[in-house]
């Protein structure tokens, strides 16, 4: 998950992190829109590792899906959407700097109890959310491959 | 899309629509639960015809999940995640005689304009669903091949 | 709950319920936009009978919500709020003919084991929602007064 | 919006908060639940204040509902009804130490570009909320009259 107005920095980040959840033989989810970190997540994750992508959207139909989603499901539920991507997700990893709308994937995710890695999140978010009471530890990642370790970590038989 | 409490012909019509529609070349959605018109039809189109298969579940965790699914989608949200099935699917197949979950899902597919088609619905569904005013007309079929072929005329060139 | 396409013989039996229903000391709860049945409803309840009144909308603004709502609830998710609706209400009035929409509440209203009224629906409406199979049996009213008198039945204490 | 595991402290300053929304006229909506902030809140507004009062719930049914709240709406969605929760206020206030679930709504309200106050929130959600971009700035109060205060400003002709 990540914001849609993503920094250039933050899209490469979510490339290599997309093509590194594929390779590692686990099916990528995101938000499904062409912009920012869902549409790099998902271009590394199809185009360069071959992978199947599904994208859960704010949408009622298929404008603006990004074009490296394979499966779309069209919520129709704008930001409520939100609550969807995080319950269908084993491991919740948020990458870069949050907007609003990470941040409340990040939230859902905790109360949901979901396993949660911040990825570069910058220092304000770092404090924040490890502030939080979370039944599962928050974890802290500066770089795709330390994501990919914390989440071999998580599950050792996967 | 059926019911959950589906009699054993209504499965049978459902493992034979899910095995085509895989064969077909398309991507079966159901609601996901492990009964019913949504697990014979995953069932049909994963241990039959070895598809992939996607589900939209009322629940916010995998219990109750077809073990014919492989991509659960989980919402949360009860019975409001029926209008999330018929947003992601480009044809709407009611199949069999309509519990009032499958009602739903049947109206909410004509009122968000998808192409709905109707296998075996028993008499006064049917004459309720083609009184109802709908851009795309109510179809009804009486097998699954039927169903095929309405939706070969639907979409001709996939 | 009731079409936004309603015709006007439809549009003043919902504002005679709309009356009623604030007359008899209940709240009143309608789609809450500015057309149809639920603007009918709702001014018989707050304009002529001065009652309170509350709407849940599909939208995520206040666009087109009747004047006559004094609560709104914007869900900001399409016709998912008809879940939300059916829920928040202990009787579920399907007023008049009903389009595509107005049948997902009906039909999500007995499958959360509402108490549901059907006014003046219609002959293929009534054959088919009463042939579903109902935790609480499905009524037909004929008019407004006919539809109080049924509820007094249902809650005698209120 | 707070904590539904609040502290006596926040929960003190979330009745004081609520009777002095009552007191200027507005209408409190809370997440409508029996406990923490809602039911504090609730019970200032209702109890001390004498306003009606609004809850939008996670369920689908009246279980764990604060007796302070006159209009139950339920959702049936889980944690996806605080999307609900927000877009409903024109004011979102945020009273006291977040958990998970209350960093969402201000999440969401920032992103639905609702007006946000967070009172008394700490030092690592203040340095968080304020650093994201935000259509309409965050604002920081101490005290439930300075909340006040600041929605006065907001909207002058309320």
């Amino acid at each position: 998950m990540g914001s849609g107005g993503a920094t250039s920095g933050d899209r490469e980040l979510a490339l290599e992190l997309g093509e590194l959840v594929a390779r590692a033989g686990w099916l990528l989810l995101t938000g499904g829109r062409n912009e920012g970190v869902m549409d790099a997540a998902s271009e590394g994750a199809k185009r360069v590792a071959g992978s199947l992508t599904i994208g859960v959207l704010p949408s009622e139909s298929d404008k603006n899906v990004s074009k490296f989603v394979d499966v779309a499901i069209f919520s129709g539920m704008n930001n409520a959407r939100n609550a969807i991507n995080v319950l269908s997700s084993d491991v919740v990893v948020i990458c870069g700097t949050m907007g609003p709308g990470t941040a409340s994937e990040a939230s859902l995710a905790i109360k949901s109890e979901r396993s949660v890695i911040l990825l570069a999140p910058g220092d304000p978010a770092e404090r924040f959310f490890t502030s939080l009471k979370a039944a599962k530890p928050v974890q802290v990642a500066t770089t795709a491959p330390d994501v990919i370790d914390k989440i071999r970590a998580l599950f050792p038989n996967r």
